[in-house]
């Protein structure tokens, strides 16, 4: 039988708003036969599950609202093997970002997707399919995971994908679960895509006077035959809140905005030769500064950018929102964002992956009383969402929508769209019990 | 109106079996408003609908068996707009490959996925998700493509994907309809994902005593930092019937079975530094020759490999077939199916995508007569099948299952799966009106 507790604090608490909500039990399985049994026993009794990862979801994608059943995945965390010919790894879903990292350190291999939470579940990564600072070269989870088994609502059991590298052979089921938030079926266990670990890298920071300068520059690399590894950007505020919460500095640099790339590659040489490339292109550009950074200096700045979010949260309360426009659209989309939120009282810090279009806004509470919080919020993501969707965006790149983005979502998606999804919410889970009431509404309400 | 014809011998011509079908009737739609309607008339008086791209594909799927109406995109043939800033193209989904080809000749770009058949549309690409000789580095159709607009049963029009490189905001709609053989909409628009065309290339055969001493090099490649924009094998037999077929010749090299392999790069000198890294690591390889091709060298295996399926078409009928195993299961598969093959009495020849563990058989007729061909055809493609699903194989890399295929994909296929496949085709052609009867059949029969 599964052992079913009472409901800890933690699963039942919204990440984001601090809500509590109502589940009537969690289980922690550790087999395949439990999960199944928990799903069977669920449809038996009309209940609905939330499948619960590492709960570091930044939507409330696992928050119970209705006294659902959880289902947490953290006690099914086997590595189950490194198939080296295939280059895949075979895991629960349970496991964390950070136990495969470790897992791999000592082999030839590695697995690409890097979301900032390495205590993030891989099922909670494919759940939301994931981004991370590598996707502009490596991809998004999506593009690294081979193979998948789900168990569906009525707890049969579908193995999607494989381990082939090429696939005509009827519907591509895999990238339906993929990014489906727990609403279509319980990834059990997953094939990752590993890569041989780039033997040489280096990183670079170019500094700019203002963001109209920036620009032209990403569009430029990504328009050479130049693939960075990761292509960030920043300004001097953003960088501030990671220099103050790690008692670290920033470089000597000139400029007010900055990209923060790296290159890798097969060897010493060929990065060098990249790097002559880059520097020979950004000869033209208007920028303030180029400089490569040494190993150690590297490893500081990325230590920097990756704690952007945590030190803005470290001094306040943030709403943090990962919307993504077409690559062009970015510095036209950032100074519009910036003069709505300026009109709308808020304080927000911007930053993101320049080389996806991937724009991280951090909305700054910063005292407001809770009312006035909450007010100026609602009017500010609508304003937000509706100038995203204006430029072919869309809500989100890399988090999910879960329950916060779910207005928003509604109002941006084209209704044609929206009604597809249901139906095949519909065709999977025709009771409607698959995480309900997440990412969309199965009726209108 | 649409302009609907009487149907032309050719759309009712079985392209693989020369059987005659029927269909009440076929149009040619030049606008969108057409299709829509078309599909609404069909959708009106319960007709099914065939979609029709150029009619090269291997599998019968669009062979009209019951009277369908046919519904052709070769009018719908306009390149819509080039955007340079997100490497785009836009297309409407009759254009051909060689159109597509032809318009990126003067830019600085290439659209990657690269199938033998010129003549093939685009959206006959998307809907079979088309492979080719470059998806071992730039992937097949399906990772090329950013976004679509897709008519479904009712006529109603459906944008999917969008031009943003990241994408967690709902289901992932675009990647379903992709390589859904026409069975669940009508795809009439595309936008391409473009790259920068790689500034320098060379290619190279690596000549093999056998099978087995050609199989660990792949490998070795593969899990090396070396990423070969195509990497085929063929044997001495497979190359022949394209020298006879082109009158060329091939190269005097030793070896009776071959790797085909292009390094392409940003520069001269990065392709020099990867040819001296897959040399360095040939030496340690069981070879029999390691030759580096001269451009025109180059340009005349190519021809020879690309002709190899011609070739074999031009003395006999054969069944093409696109089975894949995971990539370490290449060599013990093809070992397998010669011998499969001569217990059956039918000549074959074994070629194909040695970096996608995508294996080309040809089984020849060799004037069989048609009772006998058939028959051991059908003893023959049982086992081949049941060989590949053993190994964790598909039926098809790139051709999609169609009608040809489909006994043999039933078979290959988890019952969930299909039951899967089912609802979902349900949810979204609820009369099963679209291409019916291909990939799968609605009901058991
Ligand atoms: C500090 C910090 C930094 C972050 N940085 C990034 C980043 O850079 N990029 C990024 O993309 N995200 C980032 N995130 C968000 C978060 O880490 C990801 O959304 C992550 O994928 C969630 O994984 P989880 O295991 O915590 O899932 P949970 O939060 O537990 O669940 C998330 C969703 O997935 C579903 N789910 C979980 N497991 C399964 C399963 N096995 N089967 C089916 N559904 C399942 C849940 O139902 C829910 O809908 C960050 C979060 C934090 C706190
Ligand atoms: C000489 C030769 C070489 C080939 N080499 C390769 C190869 O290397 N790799 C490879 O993958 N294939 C290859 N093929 C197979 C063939 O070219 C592909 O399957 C191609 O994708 C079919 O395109 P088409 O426009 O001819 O589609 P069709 O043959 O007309 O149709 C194929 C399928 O797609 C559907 N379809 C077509 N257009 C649409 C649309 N707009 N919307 C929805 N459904 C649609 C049809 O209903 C049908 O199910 C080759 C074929 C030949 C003859």
């Amino acid at each position: 039988m599964n052992d079913t507790h009472t409901v800890p604090e933690k699963y039942i608490t919204h990440r984001v708003t601090g809500e509590k909500g109502r589940a009537a039990k969690i289980a922690f399985p550790e087999t395949e036969a439990a999960i199944a049994d928990y799903l069977k026993q669920a449809a038996a009794q009309k209940q609905s599950v939330i499948t619960v990862g590492a709960s570091t979801g930044l939507t409330g994608a696992t928050f119970p609202q209705t006294g659902e059943w959880l289902l947490s995945l953290e006690h099914y965390r086997n590595i189950l093997a490194l198939d080296e010919e295939t280059l895949t790894l075979h895991v629960q879903s349970g496991v964390t970002l950070a136990e495969i990292q470790d897992y791999l350190e000592p082999t030839p291999y590695f697995y690409a997707p890097d979301p900032g939470s390495k205590q993030a579940t891989i099922g909670g990564t494919a759940a939301t399919n994931a981004g991370g600072m590598r996707a502009v070269k490596y991809g998004v989870t999506r593009e690294n995971i081979r193979s998948m088994v789900v168990f569906l609502a009525d707890g049969s059991k579908l193995a999607v994908g494989s381990l082939n590298n090429k696939d005509s052979s009827g519907y591509d089921l895999k990238d339906l679960f993929i990014g489906s938030e727990g609403t279509l079926g319980v990834i059990t266990e997953l094939g990752l895509k590993l890569r041989p670990k780039p033997a040489a890298k280096v990183s670079v920071v170019i500094g700019f006077e203002q963001l109209d300068d920036l620009a032209p520059v990403v569009y430029q690399i990504l328009g050479s035959s130049l693939q960075p590894a990761a292509l960030e950007f920043f300004d001097r505020e953003a960088i501030r809140y990671a220099e103050r919460f790690l008692a670290e500095d920033f470089l000597e640099i000139e400029g007010e905005c900055f990209l923060l790339l790296t290159l890798d590659g097969s060897d010493e040489e060929s990065v060098a030769q990249q790097l002559t490339q880059l520097s020979d292109a950004s000869a033209k550009m208007k920028k303030q500064s180029f400089q490569p950074l040494r190993e150690e200096q590297a490893q500081r700045i990325w230590r920097l950018r990756g704690a952007i979010g945590a030190g803005i949260e470290h001094v306040t309360q943030q709403e943090p929102l990962d919307v993504v426009v077409p690559i062009n659209q970015i510095t036209a989309t950032i100074k519009r964002l910036r003069v709505v939120c300026l009109q709308s009282n808020l304080r927000a810090v911007f930053f993101g992956h320049a080389g996806d279009g991937n724009i991280h806004i951090c909305l700054l509470r910063e005292g407001l009383p809770q009312e006035e919080w909450e007010e100026r919020l609602a009017v500010v993501l609508h304003q937000i969402y509706q100038e995203v969707a204006k430029r072919g965006g869309l809500p989100s790149a890399e988090h999910g929508i879960g329950l916060l983005k779910k207005p928003y979502f509604k109002e941006a998606i084209d209704p044609v769209k929206l009604q597809v999804m249901r139906q095949l919410k519909q065709a999977l889970d025709p009771q409607n019990r698959l995480n309900p009431g997440k990412i969309f509404d199965i009726t209108d309400k």
